[in-house]
């Protein structure tokens, strides 16, 4: 099957594709896509409620078209295109969405933003569902691989320019197109690969999988009816790779396609901030919970990390959440205070709480070339001069050190707030199982808040 | 006003936008821009019965919202974000939109088809749009021009990547945003912006000013609803000039603003057809009216025509009418036979009619370096040995040779066949008054079928 040369790689894709059954695919990936997933619509229930959703279904609502899709953590419904915007942005908004350390992508939300939108609508098993999935997945991944690090340096937010073409190839498998109509829906989707990182800090950050999701999917009902594309969309000398990144390996995108999945080395983020952050939580956490630590003995907090964290996160006289997540001081004190790093830990009342804020001043950081990115050195020393320490290698989320299952249904609970507690466990029990429902509409009913 | 950095360009760009009025505009402005609309609405009623258009209604339509907005040359209403997108595709999917030849835009296609859609929802008299246009055509241009020829040259089709601006800032306009929400639609648009030449020759090259009007209408509501985005979004160093163009010099942006305007440099395709041969074809029909040539009489045809060219059009022996939008042979046949090239010139039937392929088969063509990429020479020759000459140092459309009022009119006519003749006179004369209308639906309403 697999083939060498890459001036038809577009085409190669699209077969991998239309031909690829979920037999094909090994039970590790499988399960690693239902980890996947389920940290996704955890992220999507805890950014449901966020303003930019507000904001985006109060201009947007009126131009909706027919409700027949659901938007996860919300009542409301609206046709799938939009509720697939909705989804992307709820997903990515708080930054805790899955990354794919070798090419910064988070590759999650663009694609499974418009399969949920489109399942809400449709008839669609969840043995459909995964499939489409890893394979808008794997499409999205091989893609940032082969442009990485060229495109995502010259400035563009490979979640929204590369994610587009993950949800137009997923959406399109369950549309059953044909391989003239996948390829036109790769190539409607490449034309409207987009997303620059000068929004960083903006809501427009999260607008990128929505867009890139809802336009991957008008990408694949085009094409569905006959709405004619470039036949070389990815490889072409007019087509995205040669456009949007100075350097590339195409050979990347099907070298061992079908064989390595690129779900095996995603990664879960344990705390929803700067991931240079996530060492020093971590650490601290540990020593809250194994030494009970009374916040208010704590005399100094020494804090030992890789110089280019130390530039990072040298922010310790902040007042915002949004501040928090990049203040390894703010770390610091979370986890020994709180001894958890949620969503409540980054909000402004967090940042301000008296208790929080008192350990965060008595903090202090070194840079340390022997301390690596993803390690600590945490010294904290009681006011009778009682010392403890913890060094940490690799933090929890890395892939040497990834989320256990638990964990990520703790994660899940921390985020799921807007739903009663009876239907959080009804709902993670539904996405361990998906491979077993015969319509994933039971699964995103879990997902809505009742009445 | 004016302000020589370009570090806050954008912010600068807002300004302008906002602070203008119709009376800051000079009478030969407004006059051309009635042009533009007058070639563009001619343009979206040629294009409205195109495959492309059925596509696109039988692909969205069902995820259309609220009928409000009319779609120009058609009976359907759908809401006015995907009536932008489809008035995009109709008026430039046979390629006769204007153009800027400074930077190969057709600019007009993204600002009017969302401004259309716009207007055609909501209450906006004839001096707002005119307006809107003249900002939304301003802005597109001047961006273009500032990143021309990189970012073209890189593979961007500039009509999608930068004229996306044009419309979130038309939008905006309309809309009455504040200068911050402007700032914010102009960077919702830039994170949008999309578009790649690859697409030539599918349909999904008419798709750029689709969804470029589509989503800067979008990126207009998002702003004024309090979406954030990035402040800097066009000079930022990931902004769009700094990642979509290797070349760029953003001082060319406001350099003359309000003073100088770039509808002043705008042209107007007389034929739907590679512009290349439009020499050709305008030598060809002055021929055929200025000697009533017998084409059955016709012995040989020759062409003495730059050899850039003769490389682009050097095709001679064809069956279609795409064929023949790049055919010197078939240019100068039509010419000569029927003694106009409109779209009906452009079919499969013009291109099989026997008189028209019988002197297309006599025509021989020259490359000559003494001869303009903008002129030709064509010597005719009849049986009986008599020979016409003409030499064209400039075709008509050309910046030089500007289509009259009365050829834009006679255009307008030939591409407006699905309505009836009193009403397209009544429309054409709508167009030119455009300024006195209260409400610019009373123009709409004239440029869609009755019943």
């Amino acid at each position: 099957m697999q083939e060498t040369s890459v001036k038809d790689i577009t085409r190669q894709v699209a077969d991998y594709v239309l031909t690829t059954t979920l037999d094909d695919i090994p039970d590790d990936v499988r399960k690693e896509a239902r980890r996947a997933l389920l940290n996704y619509v955890g992220c999507a229930l805890g950014g449901s409620r966020h303003p930019a959703m507000d904001i985006t279904i109060a201009a947007l609502g009126p131009y909706a078209g027919k409700s027949t899709a659901a938007v996860l953590g919300r009542g409301e419904q609206f046709d799938p295109l939009l509720a697939s915007l909705l989804n992307g942005i709820s997903s990515h908004v708080h930054d805790y969405d899955d990354t794919t350390p070798g090419n910064y992508i988070h590759p999650t939300s663009p694609v499974a933003s418009a399969l949920f939108a489109y399942a809400s609508a449709n008839a669609v098993s969840g043995k459909e569902l995964e499939l489409a999935f890893i394979l808008g997945f794997e499409a999205v991944s091989r893609i940032g691989n082969a442009t990485y690090p060229a495109h995502y340096d010259a400035g563009w937010h490979s979640t929204g320019s590369v994610g587009v073409f993950g949800a137009a190839i997923a959406i399109g498998k369950l549309l059953g197109l044909s391989q003239q109509q996948m390829i036109w829906a790769i190539g409607l989707g490449a034309t409207q690969s987009a997303g620059l990182r000068e929004m960083f800090g903006s809501m427009a950050k999260s607008f990128h999988p929505g867009r890139s999701a809802q336009s991957g999917y008008m990408a694949a009902l085009l094409a569905q009816g006959g709405f004619t594309a470039g036949s070389h969309s990815i490889e072409g000398p007019r087509g995205f790779a040669a456009v949007q990144s100075a350097n590339y390996d195409l050979s990347v995108i099907t070298k061992g396609l079908g064989a390595d999945f690129e779900l095996r080395v995603n990664t879960y983020k344990p705390f929803p901030c700067g991931i240079v952050t996530h060492p020093t939580i971590d650490a601290c956490i540990q020593l809250h919970r194994q030494y009970q630590i009374d916040p208010a003995r704590i005399a100094a907090v020494r804090l030992r990390v890789a110089p280019l964290v130390k530039d990072l996160c040298d922010k310790k006289h902040i007042s915002t959440g949004l501040e928090g997540k990049f203040s390894a001081y703010h770390a610091a004190a979370i986890g020994l205070v709180r001894g958890k790093a949620g969503l409540a830990e980054f909000t402004d009342e967090a940042v301000n709480d008296p208790a929080v804020s008192s350990v965060r001043a008595k903090t202090e950081s070194i840079g340390d070339k022997s301390v690596s990115e993803d390690g600590v050195r945490v010294e904290v020393e009681l006011t009778d001069g009682q010392k403890f320490n913890k060094d940490l290698e690799h933090s929890l989320g890395n892939l040497k050190q990834p989320l256990s299952d638990s964990q990520l249904e703790q994660k899940f609970r921390d985020q799921a707030t807007a739903l009663p507690g009876r239907q959080i466990e009804d709902l993670i029990a539904s996405c361990w199982r998906v491979e077993e429902l015969s319509d994933v509409r039971e699964l995103i009913a879990l997902a809505v808040p009742k009445g």
